[in-house]
């Protein structure tokens, strides 16, 4: 039997210095232990993803391959499976094989190359990679017999997708033929919505199927959007999980005869959230969400040289979740909560935000705005008065000052300190339909919340207030009133307006989006769909073929803004992130 | 002898119905002008490129399939070449082939099948396209034998590229086997610098080698920062040049026994620029990229529904020449140029701003900002002082605030006017080190010149003050004063501090930028080089090492800024832009 250490490192596109000295500290460390195997990520050594940095940055290409040399030279009395991107050295083929090196004792004995190539979503990796022709897998190491694959490879059983196998070969059942005791599957897997409800029935299933234990090395990290989860894992040949590492950290596993240790994933994580139907019903997956969105936040800053952040507090439900999300990720002393009142700021909000940063412990300071707004207007005034072209009947001008005047102010203070960045606070909803400003909330060096709808950020909410070890730091007004973002009166009530007065009940539009989504439904198929909505609610035909009519001509226009939205973190089933998903800024659908 | 139309029309991407009614419309012209044959560009039917549209809005799959069945029936005494993506309806194949329709008398004769997927730069067809396992790409027509082949299909000729085909075969060898007179080339090829000249001479070598005549189609139109050129085209089986099509815009041109109209394109065009050296001369260039870039704001605008713009003008280069642009994309009386001067901004500025709006004849307003700068910095003074935390001993924050201050005046004025854009005029040089304010100068619904280097533009300005009809329309001095953003003082000399002051000179600069984009070079090569600009000027090793390292250094932060570039058009030989450059954000490279 073999003692094996599962690595979940955490490493960085590019920076192959600091990223090989990562693996040799791993490899010295379970030496020390008595390894026998230890088993990286998909591409360890060169970082995932790496885009297009190779192409302009060519050094790094023999960087990584001189680095992988000096590792191989550290691997006395231990094997290990290191991931790197392999040079084709073929003009004719794409620059690079996904692969894994299977070092042992100062010398590769095998290499093993993928053979299936996600093309889809947050995935490009025919763009970089060729696949593989041949199916050296397997190695023994003390009469054990390993059998190797790369993450798409094991995702594509028939028994388990059924008719929704995208491949025409499956690399497990191929593997098989040659009788492996254990497959290892080293992975790059960003943890979304349901993902590992997925991951775990069907790596279970996979181990049962075949009598073999199965060992799944993923990588730990935030990298352009995508959170990756670590949660690496072995199951026995009964399919039976026996260990499993820590999720959004890096963890360093060692499983002696097949025992170790089981830690926790977030809560609900093990449960099917129903990703065929929508539900409303986030719970299983808040805390994931919680905790991707806080693991992002946290390496983004880390890895971009920031320690500090701030944002504007309205006392409205976004920017009282972002606050919660930053302080959980980089402790309340680095935060600066900004109040910025105008002249239509009621009371009940400039409260409410007050209480948030003080339940909180942030740094609060209040900047009114109302008097630079006078100022601005005038100015606009005077110009507005000399163009001489046609004006809208319903000018959003001054709305969208408010929220501009309000993100300049935040990039200012963070211009002024170091390390500090401001913070985008639009949601999901709104960037959906175009409901938020450009260089105003849709404005900032991070945006926590941009792939996650107003329904859910409730869900959370309320969750945040019942299970953080500070409850309901979150005002219950805040949860209470509804949306929006301050920035008119409606001159009938001399209330400020509402966002669903403006767009539709968030319900609705959190439905059309799932299902847009997750279906592709146009129009026609939405009027015909019952929502859930419509249970608790009377609406007519012509009401709900206005809102839906609505969503498809504000998405329409909304396109350009998803296309700047600031870095953010993919935490959706579906996401509108362009890392992920490309619509077109010029095209005309319905 | 066949008459055959060439119809380099534009469409939308997932448009179907107005993409089909132009269609049908050229088809009809083509029947009652007696042609046997009308030729579409690739794709033309869905519009390209779709991007992941068809996956959220499934209904355009069908939609397409239904319009072209249509189209069908139209074909009356014509043979007709309409691409479209048409469904491989299997789980396990890529959603579409990149198809044409050879459709005749009513009836699909034939469909041709994409072979060569390109998948890099601005190209990802893998993640929607099946290539063609089949090579039925020929038929018959009058005892014409045609060959078809798409786009990328005829670029992988040994004889021509050598070392640098990228593909194992040449479908245009192995359709020569089936010995067509004549070979046509569906095509979506999008404009860049150097590009006109390599097709050139491609499509006449390959035309002479197998004595066949090559029509090529190319899309003409403006879609997600690509500029389509159109100028389809003919040799004969000498490979002589015998039909050309206009370029940057729609065309509808019959060719009758092999002769035609030869129209002119843009001056230089023909000539080669010298992709494999950095010159700084871009003489050859240079008409084109005016015309592509007019072509690309005229496209953005009118397919997005606007029609005016509003544009900061500070009297100094890069807004000087954005506004050339708009005006002759757009016309005089649509453009608003607006004098922001704060209380820095010289007298000579503020002349030249408004001499040149004088020149053009469009829009000219001052907004004076200098008021609302001092309401802001006390606004600020206060908030910093309440701020616990580090600041930078040599604050942004100020020079930052201005520019911010601008672009929200502009947002201001395009929310309140109809159909009008704000403009982002910040170049590429500047993008490339991160030398553009974010909300500021950056920000804008269009960005004209982000892909034009600093150098480049000096040339264009050279260029259009000579070319255009209005001649010196940019006034000398904008030429001759150094460049610089005007948002600080040089406590030294009490004048505003110029760019090259603090980056490093802009010919310098974009000879770094150059190698790097061409050549991949780091460090180490890039102090071997011997700069052009050494050649003029004698500088230190230390001084040539600072400013290389500052490029590294800067550029590495600048990343986040590239992914939030507004549309602009990718005219160069290599660009920024993350359409086709996909650099991490979170990276470490030097």
């Amino acid at each position: 039997m073999n003692n094996i250490v599962l690595a979940q490192i955490n490493t960085i596109a590019g920076d192959i210095e600091q990223n090989a000295s990562k693996i040799l500290e791993c490899i010295k460390k379970a030496q020390s232990q008595n390894a026998d195997l230890i088993i990286f990520p998909e591409l360890v050594l060169m970082g995932y993803p790496f885009g297009d940095i190779f192409i302009r940055h060519k050094s790094i290409i023999t960087k990584q391959i001189d680095a992988l040399n000096k590792l191989i030279a550290e691997t006395k009395n231990i094997t290990a499976l290191i991931g790197f991107a392999e040079p084709t050295e073929d003009a004719e083929k794409k620059p690079f094989y996904n692969s894994i090196a299977v070092v042992q004792n100062g010398k590769i004995i095998n290499i093993v190359r993928k053979k299936l190539l996600p093309n889809y979503s947050e995935f490009n990796e025919y763009r970089y990679f060729e696949p593989s022709e041949d199916d050296s897998e397997i190695f023994e190491l003390n009469s054990e017999k390993f059998g190797i694959i790369i993450c798409e490879d094991s995702f594509n059983d028939k028994s388990f997708f059924k008719d929704e196998c995208i491949y025409n070969k499956d690399p497990i059942e191929e593997l098989m033929l040659k009788k492996p005791d254990t497959i290892i599957n080293c992975s790059c897997s960003p943890s979304r919505c349901g993902k590992e409800y997925i991951k775990n029935t069907l790596f279970s299933s996979i181990a049962k199927k075949y009598k073999v234990n199965y060992i799944y090395v993923n990588k730990s990290g935030y990298a352009d959007n995508l959170c990756f989860d670590g949660t690496s894992r072995i199951y026995d040949k009964n399919g039976k999980l026996i260990l499993r590492a820590k999720t959004f950290e890096e963890d360093f596993i060692l499983c002696r005869n097949y025992k170790g240790t089981i830690n926790k994933i977030p809560i609900g994580m093990e449960k099917p959230i129903d990703i065929d139907n929508f539900k409303n019903d986030y719970l299983n997956d808040l805390d994931r969400t919680y905790k991707s969105i806080v693991y992002g936040i946290k390496e983004y800053f880390e890895k971009n040289g920031f320690n500090k952040a701030v944002l504007g507090l309205s006392g409205g439900l976004d920017s009282s979740v972002c606050a919660v999300l930053l302080t959980d990720a980089l402790g309340k002393e680095n935060i600066w909560g900004i109040s910025m009142p105008s002249k239509i700021t009621s009371d009940d909000s400039k409260n409410d935000a007050k209480i948030l940063a003080e339940n909180l412990g942030i740094n609060f300071i209040e900047v009114p705005i109302a008097n630079e707004i006078d100022i601005t207007k005038k100015l606009l005034d005077s110009s507005f008065y000399q163009i001489k072209a046609e004006k809208y009947e319903k000018s959003t001008t001054i709305e969208n000052l408010q929220a501009r005047l309000r993100a300049t102010i935040l990039w200012s203070i963070s211009n002024e300190h170091k390390k500090m960045l401001p913070i985008a606070t639009s949601d999901k909803s709104e960037a959906y339909i175009g409901y938020a400003t450009i260089n105003g909330d849709m404005s900032g060096g991070f945006a926590p919340i941009a792939d996650v709808t107003k329904t859910k950020l409730f869900a959370l909410a309320d969750f945040l207030n019942k299970n953080r070890k500070d409850k309901n730091v979150i005002p219950k007004s805040v949860l209470e009133k509804p949306p929006g973002a301050e920035l008119k009166i409606n001159k009938k009530t001399g209330k400020t307006v509402c966002a669903e007065e403006e767009n539709m009940p968030y319900e609705f539009l959190d439905e059309i989006i799932w299902f847009v989504e997750n279906k592709g439904y146009g129009f026609e198929k939405l009027i015909q769909h019952k929502f859930l909505y419509e249970k608790g609610h009377h609406i007519s035909l012509e009401q709900k073929q206005e809102w839906i009519n609505k969503f498809f001509k504000k998405s329409k226009f909304a396109v350009y803004k998803w296309h700047i939205i600031p870095p953010s973190v993919i935490t959706d089933v579906k996401s509108i992130n362009t890392v992920e998903y490309r619509q077109p800024i010029i095209s005309n659908i319905s």
